[in-house]
């Protein structure tokens, strides 16, 4: 990152030339580059995206998602070297609107997944530093655009466990997997409510030594409730692996393999992505208006002290809305 | 409704007076003058609530929800008048997006809850017209506080079972409660994904004659289900009734109560109304933001052509949303 760059890469066209040729270099600098919040940086970044969005859409969207201790970077790296074995090349993307680039978040330290890092075929990312979930999942999800662009054809989004942004990676991949501990139910385990319904498949991690048994339970449990809660032509399967062992891997991408089929077959799948493209689309706008709405100087003035006296039962929500929006619009509101 | 109003109804403040003597009509006056559209008539709304709201949130609020065939206007009916038994005033208000007044949606039909509609501590309110499912929710959420100031100690805000309005509903109640049949799965049942998620307490009606049997089982199963998903201190009840044969609704009404005096005293329900409140607030801001979007001129012109390439993958959401908020805000963004 310290050297300079070649001057070939300079221009959007040529980066994008470069993507296209599979240049990890170049990967790596497109990815800086759309995360990148200077003004001139966003223009090139478009241009960019512009190029290669003709040659994207072919890879696998794979979500995971497991609190903290279920084992997801062993996992990973087990499923990582896999799929690599299997003759693919697999990117491993973070959402963690909580990463700091400098800190010890997910996918930020250096120590984890040290044996698929070296391997040729996989190319590993971190979360991309950003105060807002959106801001964060818009940059994975352009980032995930030029891995695809560059040949990878499985992407991986990692997320830690901690609420809204697995719904951010949900909204952006093909299947959404829930890594579970062998252990009791949601609680217990620290799920938050909402993340099992996500799921696409649940694979319960540590399935080995002294936890096969409770493996066993924990996925009879999982297995007869989302039998109960299923939804749609997909039934959630519940599968165990050991990414120690690596027992079970092989089974988690079959079924990878086969919800691809099987989606791609019904047209599930491009409708899911096509709905995940509008919703992105109204979620940036949504954001973009809230953003100017917050930055407009009469209602910074005024919003603390209204959403104060909404919260204690002083004033409506409708009537502080109104109040607030007629000073951002300059016009009175319905 | 077509004899002239007594004079004395005439301003928010009289009106205001009314409402809070119980009076019936006033009621009804007060709910219609907050379900106009006409900017005057807002107005008036607007200080009408502001006298009312310290007289509000005295009452327990359950939102009931169920697929069609449920029986929801029978259990709601049997409720209300168990409730009534008991010393306390039920107002039941409606969620129904799609609904025309004039048609024959729920709570239109004035066939429905023939018994409670005669209670004279009863209030019954079909669904408020609306294009959109926030303006349909807040007109609800204010005839809640305006039912609250006539002395209504029990509201029940009803919905179909067809997605978005349960969220709506849940956003805006204490207690959600899904009423299912004896029968299978969700799926089964037609029951939308994660719907099972938001309920507070869920109940299978028809526990009598020929599905008595089944409906023992369906407990059992979610029962079990729900405590695999279990999420705070409040462990989801899964009860049986039947509203034909009265058995159990006792029970649902007690499991009401125990859940008020938990939620109470924990601190849960004011932190939930207050978050509540802070939520309806902000949708009420986005809504309008979004509103104000579509309707600018050249926003407009070009949304629709937008969209379908961004659903087509022509062009990224990223791009495609600043083209478009630069025409609205008429500025770069970001």
């Amino acid at each position: 990152m310290k050297t300079a760059p070649a001057p070939a890469l300079n221009t959007p066209a040529a980066l994008a030339d470069a993507v296209l040729r599979g240049d990890r270099r170049a990967l790596a600098r497109a990815i800086t580059l759309i995360e990148s919040t200077r003004r001139d940086h966003r223009a090139q970044a478009d241009a960019l995206l512009e190029t290669l969005l003709p040659h994207t859409g072919n890879s696998v969207r794979v979500g995971i998602s497991g609190v903290p201790g279920v084992g997801k970077s062993t996992f990973i790296e087990a499923f990582g070297q896999h799929v690599i074995a299997r003759g693919h090349k697999v990117a491993v993307l973070a959402i963690d609107p909580s990463s700091q680039r400098t800190g010890g978040s997910i996918l930020g330290d250096k120590t984890r997944m040290v044996d698929l890092s070296r391997e040729p075929n996989a190319f590993i990312r971190p979360s991309p530093a950003g105060a807002t979930l959106g801001g964060v999942a818009r940059r994975t999800r352009e980032a995930m655009l030029i891995c695809e662009a560059a040949g990878f054809d499985v992407i991986v989004v990692e997320t830690v466990g901690v609420g809204q942004s697995e719904t951010a990676v949900a909204d952006m991949v093909d299947l959404f997997m829930l890594l579970l501990l062998p252990a009791g139910g949601d609680e217990l385990q620290g799920i938050k409510k909402g993340i099992v319904e996500l799921a696409d498949l649940v694979v319960v991690n540590k399935a080995d030594g002294d936890l096969a048994n409770t493996a066993r339970h924990t996925v009879a449990d999982y297995r007869h409730a989302l039998t109960l809660l299923r939804h749609g032509d997909w039934r959630v399967p519940v599968l165990s692996c050991s990414a120690i062992t690596r027992a079970g891997i092989d089974s988690v991408w079959d079924t990878i393999g086969e919800h691809k089929a099987i989606t791609e077959a019904s047209g599930v799948r491009a409708a899911r992505r096509a709905e995940q493209a509008r919703a992105w689309l109204w979620s940036e706008i949504r954001e973009t208006l809230v953003d100017a709405f917050k930055a407009h100087p009469a209602v910074r003035a005024d919003l603390s002290a209204l959403e104060s006296r909404v919260t204690g039962g002083a004033i409506t929500p409708t009537a502080a809305a109104r109040v607030l929006l007629e000073k951002f619009l300059g016009r009175p509101v319905e």
